[in-house]
């Protein structure tokens, strides 16, 4: 083989491999074998990917995918976020169209009185990231020292960064071979990638927003529930509380896709306004984390805590006390005009009328990235001004022509694409549809249900 | 990545591997693109990798290992043999414990009037390999020029070489990458790595002689079977003549292991002696042979024909010309005590009276690599001289004390791993075994039943 790092234990990890190939369980020293050896590169690339392929297809045990999540979680530095008086809390969503909740959701549980040390990521595929809508704000920097994220956590309870050199190591690695090798699409890849990293922050609890629908990485709901079972109990078992809620991706959430436009509409809601869904949607994790942090004795009473945080102003007033902390300017903030905006607007209208229903969600996501809004590749980079603003949703009756949404952009010949995408991701039926969907399908928790 | 060779068509290479992974069919070209690619280096290691694992899991349709077959028998030179005025028909083995036929049928049906144009592999793992056995004649060279392998050819009938560099380069680059992936034990895989060499040398016809039992690489006779199947079909796929027996490997072959003990046993076996089973082994091999290059009619007139090759001394004579043709000392074939050989003698003792009802016969195969006589590693260099002499086979009674077997080698010291592992391989029972083993289990072929 050409690949530097073909060792001695070459031989030792074929028979690993060929364990996992054959249907076996590995223990936890060997999983730590692997994982580590290919951090420190004395395993060579071409095994890790026979082994990734054998996890793949042959599944894994809940105690081998705890031990993979140990060690990539332990691959590199886990901060000890101990100084802080109050239980440390956070959120992490799958991914999915419009799903901005985390700008909302840090604020308003810090000002609740917990703590909410948030690592998130870009953008990649259809999906929006939440590093790329911060930056939207002009002089918001995600790239702060940990030295920096303790001190913005300690004064205003909330910060968000994102994923540093130190941070499960492991999961960089092993994620970029997988991306390379057909083997991203694994449920327990999957749970170990987001929990090593989730982990790493130092939170006491998690709370997961598993989506499901047109519009999400997991088309099925039963997909999406087997993640989140495998995620809440892989939490569990390193002490953590966890819950997760399973919610509908079917439309885009709220009514904005685009990162300043999103950023816009997360401020309306922290003002008390906004889109009913994202509110509901936001007033529920919130609730959660309130829960589970152990700030109300049930998820009810974190709901009201949650909607009293937004109407005494206090929410806002972290967010933006806490863009203050990153460098953001907060007349962007106080003036969401402010914010970075494309001037051109270029109508989708319905071909037909009658009433939507269904919409091809991924599609809106990706016209959105069309537009320059999302990455196709990592190296890409971001129009933070453009976007969709979304006027119809699933159940909404349409006139002949009327706008289904309205495309923010630079000119008639960019938007070309993107507006006939979106208008073919829209189904438009002459009776309505049975029933609209719910927001929170169920939710995946280890103690009384909810 | 850090491999070098990562090029834009790595993102193609994604969809194929997630194609296999979920069971998908590839296309001729699919596979084409992926084996072409991974051979001239346009595709990294890792990827391929993971393919493999995908294909070990999910398996390939018969079309998918033709095209992968096709593929890889083109990846390098395939010999025209058209300049032979007869038809050019070869056997192939997958491996086991004594097992010699190659040296005996190549001048065998060459002395029958057809060619037999024989590329074999070296000795790994638990069995021994042709070339190994060939070069224990003093100067006997198989690294034979293509031009010098078709003069022999055409001079003798047979001529017995090694893989050359210009065969088949796909499978020796996917082979060393299987070896270090955990992905060497795939039906379709084998077939592939077999058939692409095999067919490589411009045979017209084929016999494959696919072992099973405890000294075959497929313990289980629906393994070898399985194989079989894919082989023949595969190589009718492809316009050959084809056939496999099912033979079985309980036990080794005739008496000796060892590389030049067994080209005396081939020796006694081209003057009409040696033991039984290896001479009805090779004669219905060599009747095969006859019949699928046409020179009988019949297997039993194959068969008949074989007999007289043998009787007539003819066999033995092109045994000795082709020797002559390829520089080995013929004065060793006419008087084989010249040899290399191990003067010093240790017996196996039979720790209990009764009968030999089994043989852990891949252990026999072991003890030879531990005296020397085998490899471990493939840069590991034979001794031609050890080896093992097996007196007692199955259904065999056995006194007290009385030697199983007499293993030749250079000290006490140097036997005593392999003398304990030979005792530990025999089970002696009370009473005999119901039946002794039989030799050929079952014929493949897609014609009358023989």
């Amino acid at each position: 083989m050409t690949s530097p790092g073909a060792s001695e234990s070459a031989f030792r990890v074929v028979d690993l491999i060929r364990k996992k190939r054959d249907g076996g369980a590995l223990s936890a020293s060997e999983i730590g074998c692997i994982v580590d050896g290919y951090t420190q590169g004395t395993i060579p690339d071409y095994q890790i990917a026979a082994w990734l392929m054998a996890v793949v297809l042959r599944g894994m045990t809940r105690e081998e995918l705890a031990a993979l999540t140990h060690t990539m979680l332990h691959s590199g530095e886990v901060l000890d976020l101990g100084f802080l008086p109050a239980k440390k809390v956070d959120k992490h969503s799958t991914g999915g169209v419009g799903d901005k909740t985390s700008l909302v959701l840090a604020s308003l549980v810090a000002a609740g009185g917990l703590y909410v040390p948030m690592i998130s990521g870009r953008g990649l595929g259809h999906t929006g990231g939440t590093l790329d809508k911060l930056e939207s704000i002009p002089g918001f920097r995600v790239g702060l020292s940990v030295a920096e994220f303790r001190r913005v956590l300690k004064a205003c309870g909330a910060s968000m960064i994102g994923q540093t050199e130190q941070i499960a190591p492991a999961d960089r690695k092993l994620y970029a071979l997988r991306d390379v090798t057909g083997t991203v699409e694994s449920p327990n890849l999957i749970c170990a990638s987001i929990m090593s990293k989730k982990l790493a922050e130092g939170t006491d609890a998690l709370v997961l927003d598993v989506k499901t629908g047109s519009g999400a990485f997991m088309k099925k709901e039963e997909d999406a529930v087997f993640l989140a079972e495998l995620m809440v109990e892989t939490g569990e078992r390193m002490g953590k509380q966890m819950a997760a809620l399973i919610t509908n991706m079917d439309q885009p959430l709220g009514r904005m896709v685009g990162n300043a436009m999103e950023v816009e509409e997360c401020i309306a809601v922290l003002h008390g306004g906004g889109p009913q869904d994202l509110r509901e949607l936001c007033l529920h994790l919130a609730a959660w984390m309130f829960y589970l942090g152990g700030t109300t004795k049930t998820v009810a009473e974190g709901k009201q805590l949650s909607a009293e945080m937004i109407s005494s102003g206090r929410a806002f007033d972290r967010f933006r006390q806490m863009v203050e902390l990153q460098g953001g300017d907060i007349s962007a903030i106080d003036d969401p005009a402010r914010l970075p905006s494309a001037d051109h607007r270029v109508d989708v209208p319905s071909s037909r009328a009658g009433y939507v229903s269904a919409i091809q969600c991924e599609h809106i996501g990706t016209a959105c990235v069309i537009l320059g809004g999302g990455r196709e590749k990592k190296e890409d980079s971001v129009d933070p001004a453009v976007g969709i603003v979304v006027h119809k949703k699933i159940g909404d009756k349409v006139a002949d022509g009327e706008p289904l949404c309205t495309i923010h952009c630079h000119s008639d010949e960019q938007a070309a694409r993107a507006k006939q995408l979106i208008a073919e991701s829209y189904q438009i039926s002459a009776a309505p549809p049975a029933h609209r969907p719910s927001l929170i399908h169920r939710v995946i928790h280890k103690g009384e249900s909810h």
